[in-house]
């Protein structure tokens, strides 16, 4: 099978036909043709998964592109964007109609569930690797950046953080998968649902956001330097689910939520005026801390005593 | 040196302080922020460059990252777009700081060459895969597409085709590089010259465009397809350069010429009506054929007799 006939046949038949809502000309030409309307700004962001580094290789398509695919999306969220498209570049060891069924399925499973539609791509051979570039709106000015944070402002998450991390003895094989427990935590590692609707809520109320992806005190550290203020988090106000609880000890749990990566929850500021029309809402904001006049990251017991910041947040080529 | 030391380092400060010209949000936040004028849409192209499939390894980064950008950039020229950024995610096996060097060196010096500015990217750990995906402006409806040409059209090139391809002994060290034709051979190879100005220049004058990357006739199979056309080229008005003939028999030139591959060279057809205007503004339009009534790809001779056409271009997967 051919590169020409392998893309026709796995991707292209269900983009083509999906123009409309700003996008011009999919799949077929050398670019594809993306418009906005006035007003509108284009949010970008490219993302890559290496096999062995961001998930074990072998694994399964289906569920290895909705990662892809959530992964990438999760920055659109933390942006505030409306999603619009991606591109996927997939290197890959050899054309195999079975995996490639698999990850064209999970592709478009996740890709109705955002919203987002195929545009473009590129096919080649090689040790397998998933870059995806996503596209999003917002109404100009609108973006949510890291660097809008002030003293006073609330601390929050969208939702419970360490899921992924706690999976990842399960997803490593190292621990039997026996029971829905388990089986909670691996639906956060494969397929998270990045917070596009949640992202899009906060546009115009939060100060500063973005998606905790390398742990919360290492995204934290990047919108305490963006916006040049101090970010206190209180241990006991970052929420575990009841599935990380099941399986690990508090402490442990409570090491991946600070550290353990691949949330894709969003992390932002909010005035504090905010907060209850957003939980009128309904929104899944929790808050965690606050932001204070100063530098770096805090990290404080319930009654506001120092504790001591663990190893900051995964870092490629740093271990 | 952590990751994130590492893109501020090599990539983020030259890229940072350009905004502007639709760049609304550079590197450093969760996504880059792009806005057209009023009638603009935006071309979006992704490609990969795996090590070992796409060049050697290991091989200079500093004409590596030159062939990377040069490749993807090719695409906008097809299109007639406008170049605008590109987003970079680079997957390499360690962070040696020579490397880098040299490979932010050269990627630099492409950027300004094709006036395309690095908007985001992301880096990774893994097998050496260099993912670009180009951003360009065009106005609406007048991007070059594949769909467009018509019997009576004339078929042109840009440019001498083959020398990447009569470059390749060189590169991989099968010949030793001894002369002056041969570096001209080795610079089309690893610092093509992406024709975008050509490309804007036929925006509203050629019926069809796209770039040579995959050998002449294999591309033009896909305008006589997109377009539902044939294409009749002429082997002996097909333009080899004095470099190629000077390493190469005429015969090995011309396969080279036909099906090498990576010219990155535009094919486009055009209204014979509009061949003398652009002739006139000096534009290095070489007619190689022309577009008839039917199907597929021709070669033929100069008094009209049909060749036999050589396998097609360049597939992955396909050898």
């Amino acid at each position: 099978m051919g590169e020409f006939e392998l893309i026709r046949r796995f991707f292209a038949e269900a983009a083509c036909a999906r123009t409309g809502q700003g996008l011009v000309l999919g799949i077929g030409d050398d670019c594809a043709l993306l418009e906005l309307a006035p007003g509108e700004q284009l949010a970008v962001s490219t993302d890559s998964l290496v096999a062995g580094v961001h998930f074990p290789d072998p694994c399964d398509p289906f569920l290895l592109a909705q990662r892809a695919l959530a992964c990438a999306a999760s920055d659109l969220a933390a942006m505030g964007a409306a999603p619009l498209g991606f591109s996927l570049a997939l290197t890959l060891p050899a054309a195999s109609a079975d995996w490639l069924q698999g990850f064209s399925a999970g592709l478009e499973k996740m890709a109705a569930a955002c919203d987002l539609r195929l545009i473009g791509g590129d096919t080649t051979r090689g040790p397998l690797n998933i870059n995806i570039t996503v596209f999003g709106r917002l109404p100009a000015g609108q973006a949510l950046l890291r660097s809008g944070a002030r003293p006073g402002d609330l601390l929050c998450v969208g939702g419970c953080l360490g899921d992924a991390a706690g999976a990842l003895p399960y997803v490593l094989g190292q621990r039997p998968a026996i029971d829905s427990q388990v089986e909670s935590l691996l639906a956060h590692y494969w397929t998270p649902a990045p917070q596009l609707a949640l992202g899009q809520a906060l546009r115009g109320r939060a100060s500063a956001a973005q998606d905790i992806s390398d742990g919360l005190l290492g995204d934290c550290a990047h919108i305490a330097s963006a916006s040049d203020v101090a970010l206190v988090v209180e241990l006991e106000r970052v929420p575990l689910s009841q599935a990380l609880l099941a399986v690990e000890p508090i402490d442990t749990a409570r090491r991946h939520a600070l550290s353990g990566g691949d949330d894709y929850v969003l992390l932002f500021c909010l005035p504090p005026e905010q907060l209850d029309a957003l939980l009128a809402e309904g929104w899944p904001v929790q808050v965690i801390g606050r932001v204070e006049a100063g530098e770096g990251v805090h990290l404080r017991d319930a009654a506001g005593r120092p504790l001591s910041v663990p190893a900051a947040g995964f870092q490629h080529f740093s271990r």
